[in-house]
């Protein structure tokens, strides 16, 4: 099969061995996939990864050991779990110390004709959700899972950065019973924001330390500083981006101020369909380009390119 | 009157103008004061405080504008809100952004025969409570915050540092109901723990990532680090203490195994006089020595030396 594939060097892979499901897997034909941030660093080095790239996607199950799913259109968690530590016992197989990351870690990802998951990791679409709309999933479930870990009703919430996690942040926070304001950097970006009655501010200039809460979706070392300077005492900073280096670190003002830093990664794809199915979320507007799957290459070039959104790879 | 004079130099002072107490403050004639870590960071230039030192003590109230108090022993909270912000408002005056704070910040402390406070920030003495006991309050209160910020109840907790501010944390967060593991690197200073029936151990080697809470009481560059090492997936690290450099942050980490982290700071005075009185904590243990006020400089010195641990003064 075609795959895109990393191993030191990228690679475009015309006879790449279609994988076989195993027990409890499906094997699916990949439909769309999305360029993420984390693509671009797995190139740089991060992980160690080698493998097919790619982790957001939808398909169609060819064959599963659910028959139910066969022949349907699914998106997928990324995390796969042992299935038999403690974390994953408790429900956070996205912890598990033993999983598997779609192309990520130790396991080949969506940037291929063909992918095997296990079913339990797999989420029907349902027919209002483009394939296009669906490759966001699997972000937009990262930008939900905000609100599982921080209380945002009633709050004053900024969202800081306008990049693609960044709007898509701000659409899934909107959607609580808080005060949101974003701030960022480029006007363009901002309107899809302001188009769907979201605030948005270009810049923190004067705005001082009147936040509840502030999540840092920067992607740039000096997010997490600028991230404390808007987040009031005892308010909650959100991490949602790792960063190769931070170098300017001041932890003495959370211990001062009692701010609370909280990370967060990966999140729940049922509010993301359900976001999605309802028009409550537009994530069109962030689509730059879509490639050909024998572009694919080009397409990872071009995802890295400043102003650029977001990137899809049409594979089947 | 007599004080110790922080003003890049410390200096003895015998004749320091006695403080006048304004609109609804007390005179308060010092009993004892203890010398506490961030005394010795002051003097090394932290804050770029001048003024009298300390801000650890009991004395007797000579005039206060609540005549209830006068004569009463008390302790009193360090944190001077404007009574008139939003954060004073809301209770979180320790927070307030005008605020002084006792021998930290636009405010002179306790190393003198008198200081002057808010008779808010006053709390009377139950006479079960020594002077030396009596010292150790608000650092005790700050110990008891970490359960007022993080569920304790049913978790894994481990307290890494076995310094003051360990032992009284480890005290304090004893009294909940929790599985406590303190890790120091003193057999000397853990056996006040384990005479108390609380687990300690020297060293954290071999025990992996297995606490729902880590409280950071090192006061070292390198205890963030250690910290996370010891916190599983989905916890909780405790900063208790300000570092002046830190150099080695992992944030990714954080996002990775979305860990929250959360700077802990004063906090509540009733608790740890409760907890006081009831004898349910032993502070004196913690006692290194004592000094005279004529030799506060000399129990400054003290204060800074190795396997040191409380050092008092007592000044009335």
């Amino acid at each position: 099969m075609r795959a895109i594939v990393f191993d030191k060097t990228l690679i475009y892979a015309k006879d790449y061995p279609t994988p076989m499901p195993g027990d409890g897997e499906a094997l699916i034909k990949v439909v769309m996939a999305g360029i993420c941030a984390t693509d671009l660093e797995i190139i740089k080095g991060y992980m160690g990864f080698k493998g097919v790239l790619g982790h957001e996607f939808c398909g169609m199950v060819v064959e599963a050991a659910d028959s139910a799913l066969t022949g349907r259109r699914v998106a997928g968690e990324i995390n796969i779990g042992c299935g038999r530590c403690k974390l994953c016992a408790s429900g956070a197989r996205n912890h598990c110390p033993e999983r598997s990351v779609l192309g990520i870690l130790n396991k080949d990802g969506v940037f291929a004709d063909y992918v095997t998951m296990p079913v339990e990791n797999l989420h029907p679409l349902p027919g209002s959700i483009t394939d296009e709309e669906a490759v966001f999933i699997e972000p937009l479930a990262a930008a939900f899972e905000i609100g599982e870990q921080v209380e945002l009703e009633g709050k004053d919430v900024c969202v800081l950065g306008d990049g693609r996690l960044g709007l898509l942040c701000a659409q899934a926070i909107a959607l609580s019973d808080c005060n949101l304001t974003v701030i960022g950097r480029h006007a363009e970006k901002l309107a899809i924001l302001e188009r769907r009655g979201i605030r948005a501010k270009i810049g923190a200039s004067g705005m001082g330390r009147i936040f509840d809460v502030v999540v840092d979706c920067t992607g740039s070392a000096s997010g997490f500083a600028e991230a404390l300077a808007l987040a009031r005492p005892r308010g909650t900073v959100v991490l949602k981006t790792t960063v190769a280096e931070r170098t300017d670190m001041n932890l003495n003002q959370l211990v001062i101020d009692e701010i609370t830093v909280t990370g967060s990664r990966c999140g729940p794809f049922k509010s993301a369909i359900v976001a999605l199915a309802g028009r409550r979320v537009d994530v069109l507007p962030l689509v730059s380009r879509i490639f050909s799957m024998e572009d694919g290459i080009a397409a990872l070039g071009h995802a890295g390119k400043k102003g650029v959104m977001k990137v899809l790879v049409r594979v089947g």
